[in-house]
């Protein structure tokens, strides 16, 4: 692929020019914040490197398209994608990150964070015996990267780990994997559902009453895309215990409006889209390998199949 | 050894007898609460099984005393042991529960819980990016059966983890192990500080000025014996910011007195004495275990070096 002309596009641009620029490489870069970059820019690019892609602009005469983020909703989702534009995303320490996020959360709430917390306010002396890892069940939604990771990091600690994906293609560290559709049968048994799938036609509002509904007493934690939420279903599965407490770090719309219920529901945690985060190294050294690997013919471990959506 | 009468003098004296009772044992049992032992019961006995000993009871006429928790300074601890008196302890999943105990609160720390806590009571979306196992350091003092398996947890995740120990001996899951004497130099490099020590003569206020002074900001995690730290020592360092945050399980004084300034200082997370619970069902197990390895002269891996301390 002959590359001449990059656009850098992101909010951390200055950051990413501070790598790239220790590489000397040859080419004509071009830095800007998603706002400043226009369709002149994108004319000039043989490359476009971002978080977002505009609705206005026209892309279709890029060779390449490489996602900051892992997540490529904001580039596919209801977009029709030019053809003969390869499209990549960042893989970096995203399973890492997530993993020992919801670690936390299942930690947390197993170690009585919460109980204790009150309880020394009422300097009451209360003795009551943490859960042990090893005896949860936890089912996993998306078996790539992410949701390996984490199924790697929970098993390694003692927990029964059940995967479900759009394949059902068993995978190491989980127990078993199963498809969505036949999913349903051993929800009730978990103690966690941690949701790591990206935003596709066959996501979006996945986690509805169906599968809410059919939990007992399960936490729930969603690290992949908050329109797989159906948001209705959720407040109604706390409301009525199925599922004992959420914690979110993703959003339908982000930020979380100021007006949104979730904020004052006590059984929600809310984090500001933080479990994966690509730190501007980290980005600028995926996308530096990428590079790479295009100009070698190396292949692209992290190319994006453009109609499953990840 | 001739074991006929065995006194079980515990809180949880009735699901330990349900357990024993289950294993058909040709052996007399007496099973009363700590409050209810008499030295009678005691002048009956072979073997003393319990948490705890009196101070004006005789033990010397005993073959055999097992400590249902696996700190024997209840036993040990400023008392003569009668000669020819065997201790043994209970070894079970302390380790693993302890080494969850200590992941979660470095875990709440990376992840910010309570900072996503606060911003969420004020509706307030303010992205923070949690920092990774893999980028710290921690030194855990003790490297026995509990030190050891928390550095295997907290390792097989990242964490760099530097042992302490009384000898110095090289072990498994740290990346190395220095003696109490030489432990200052790194200090200051300490992201956090666990400390599993058991209370002896040597270590009784180990955890003075002279530690905590040298730390740089690190937290403090206390799963061994209260009374290893000096606990004025320690609210200086708080307050002088050596020391970020304590979290406690153990107290020279249990449960902590209602008037201790340690439950209105905020940097000081409590919990009561819950990190390594001997649950019934696994206190009854280890017992009887023990018992079969006596009555066929096996090893005994959970004998106490009553001069050791541990």
């Amino acid at each position: 692929m002959n590359i001449k002309n990059i656009v850098i596009a992101s909010p951390m641009h200055e950051q990413i020019r501070r790598v790239i620029e220790k590489e000397e490489l040859s080419y004509q870069f071009r830095y800007c914040s998603d706002d400043e970059v226009t369709q002149h820019d994108v004319n000039w690019a043989d490359a476009f490197v971002s978080f977002n892609m505009k609705n206005d602009f026209d892309y279709g005469q890029l060779k390449w398209v490489h996602s900051l983020g892992a997540g490529v909703d904001r580039f596919l989702y209801r977009r029709e994608w030019p053809e003969n534009v390869l499209l990549t995303r960042t893989i970096c320490s995203f399973g890492q990150r997530i993993g020992e996020y919801c670690l936390s959360y299942l930690l947390k709430d197993l170690q009585e964070h919460n109980r204790f917390h009150s309880l020394k306010k009422q300097k009451s002396w209360q003795p009551y015996t943490p859960g042990l890892l090893s005896e949860q069940r936890v089912m996993v939604f998306g078996t790539g990267e992410i949701g390996q990771k984490t199924a790697e990091i929970l098993s390694s600690l003692g927990v029964e780990v059940h995967g479900v994906s759009l394949s059902g293609k068993q995978k190491r560290f989980f127990e078993e994997v199963v498809k969505v559709e036949s999913c349903h049968a051993r929800l009730s048994e978990m103690d966690y559902v941690i949701n790591t799938l990206p935003l596709t036609e066959q996501t979006e509002g996945l986690f509805n009453e169906h599968i809410f509904n059919k939990l007992n007493r399960a936490g729930f934690i969603n690290v992949g895309r908050g329109a797989t939420v159906d948001e209705k279903a959720l407040l109604h599965a706390l409301n009525q215990h199925y599922v004992r407490f959420a914690v979110l770090d993703v959003f339908k719309e982000e930020p979380l409006p100021e007006t949104h219920e979730f904020w004052e529901h006590p059984g929600i945690f809310i984090t500001p889209h933080i479990s994966a985060v690509t730190t501007p190294e980290e980005g600028a050294e995926c996308f530096i390998d990428t590079l790479k690997n295009l100009e070698n013919n190396q292949p692209l471990p992290n190319k994006v199949d453009v109609h499953k959506g990840f």
